[in-house]
Order: structure tokens, then C-alpha cells, then sequence
């Protein structure tokens, strides 16, 4: 890992506090942090929204970088997120240039983590429970959404 | 190819149009469409907004999806598109199930069209002049915008 592990876990936290706003709102609990470490700021955060905006590309990651806005530094930013990143999410980290991405948990989901590494991102895992427990809460109470958000 | 060319070119025709629209708005001329062969209709379609919305994950193929909503029979339809899909996008057919992609070009853009084939979704390049000759217009008249929206 690039950046050190407290700011890590420290923007971890503002994700899955991301996280547990859209699980309250009825939605998927996955919420995602852009940090930039030459400050230790968060810059941009978000969550899920599928179920909320009725829009099936409105990932954790994808509305963390939409927030974001427009920008020329993705590079220099680290992508931080409670889950591990699906298709899509992983794709636009490569698309973007990230160089970093730090996920909460990878035990209740294994995304294209591989996908990141081939394009020579730096992944780490951070294997934190309660990402984990939220997710598995998610899986047990509503199936259903899971199945949809993740295409299964 | 799974669905008849001439279904293929007249889908590509439409997501033509909303290049064209995106272009003439400042924009990105890339446009996407979502076609079902089951009544060979187009379910909905797109253009690049990055510009427009300031959305750096608003590519042709998102905003088509978006507009497609929440949808549980992704594996029955067909996502056309006038450019050869970036890693987000083509990442986000892999996460949705999609088994058949139609390309319009990918002379001025080689996608991440090998996860696509990975995945087992049937790719076909219409290799079509008219979206080649707006792609180079794009990259000549527009660079910096190219360059910011592809990830260079």
C-alpha cells in the first residue's frame, strides 16, 4: 500500500459511513471514498443508488466519482471503497488512471480485482468486519436487490 | 453476430444520431443504443455527456444504460455503440450480462474488447465509415477533450 494504513482505514470510515446511509435509505450498502493523499482530504464521496435513483450504473465507486466532478489527477487520488469493486467500478478505475484503490472487504463479494492489478494498480484489502457484517446483512435481508445490483 | 446486420446498422444508425447530438452540443460524439431482437426495437439511447453534465462516467454506452433503468433481462439485449468500448464501459456489459455488443468503429480507439470476448459476449465491429470520420473530427478538432474523457 502507497498510502499509510491509519489514513487508509480513516477514509474507509467516511465510506462505510457512505455505506450505511444507503442501506437506511432502503438501498445496497456500498459506499466509496476519492482521497487525496498529498493532503490526507477526502475529495468526493458517495454511495450506492441504485434503488434511490433507479439507475443501474449508480455504484458506490461511480457516484464517489461522479461527485468528483471533472479532473485530470485521478492518478494522483486513491479510490477507497467497502466492497470489492465489481466489473464496471474496477473498469473505470482503469479507465481513469487510478493508482491506488483500498477495499474494505472482498469475503462477501470477490470483484475484478485482477483487472486492477493487471493494469498495475495497487490493491489492498483491508479485511474490515464491518463492511463484512453490513454486507452480509444486505445478502440475508434483501436478496432480491443483491442479485439485481451485481447481475446474478 | 447473433441478430441480422441490417438490425445491427440501423440500431448503429440511431446511436449515430446521438453522437451527432452530443457533438453539437460541444460534446463527445460517441452515442450508444440498447436494442432488444426479441421486437427489434431500441430500448433506449444515449450519448457521452462528460461535457454537458460534467459527469466523467457519462460515456455513450452509461448514459444509454441509465436510461434503460433498472432491468433484469440484460442477457436478451444488444448494446450498440459508434466507438469500440472503454474499460469502463466495457466493464459495465460484463457486470450486466450483455451477450452481444455491435461496434461501430474501433480504428481511432481500441477498447477493452478482449474482456468483452473473455466474458463469452459476442463482439462484432461494423467497421462503418461515418462513425470513423466524426471520431476523427473529434480527435482533431477536439484533443484536449479527448484525451481528458479516454483517460490519457
Amino acid at each position: 500500500m502507497g498510502i499509510p494504513e491509519d489514513l487508509a482505514r480513516s477514509w474507509l470510515q467516511v465510506a462505510l459511513k457512505e455505506a450505511r446511509i444507503g442501506w437506511d435509505d432502503g438501498g445496497i450498502p456500498v459506499g466509496s471514498v476519492i482521497g487525496d493523499p498529498r493532503t490526507g482530504k477526502v475529495i468526493a464521496q458517495g454511495h450506492n443508488q441504485r434503488v434511490q435513483q433507479g439507475d443501474p450504473t449508480a455504484h458506490g465507486e461511480m457516484s464517489a466519482i461522479r461527485n468528483a466532478g471533472r479532473r485530470r489527477d485521478w492518478s494522483e487520488l486513491v479510490l477507497v471503497t467497502t466492497l470489492s469493486p465489481c466489473p464496471m467500478c474496477a473498469g473505470t478505475a482503469v479507465l481513469l488512471g487510478f493508482r491506488e484503490v483500498v477495499i474494505g472487504e472482498n469475503r462477501t463479494f470477490q470483484g475484478s480485482e485482477d483487472w486492477l492489478r493487471e493494469a498495475g494498480i495497487s490493491v489492498t484489502v483491508l479485511n474490515d468486519i464491518a463492511c463484512t457484517t453490513l454486507m452480509e446483512r444486505m445478502q440475508t435481508e434483501r436478496p432480491d436487490l443483491w442479485a439485481e445490483d451485481i447481475g446474478t
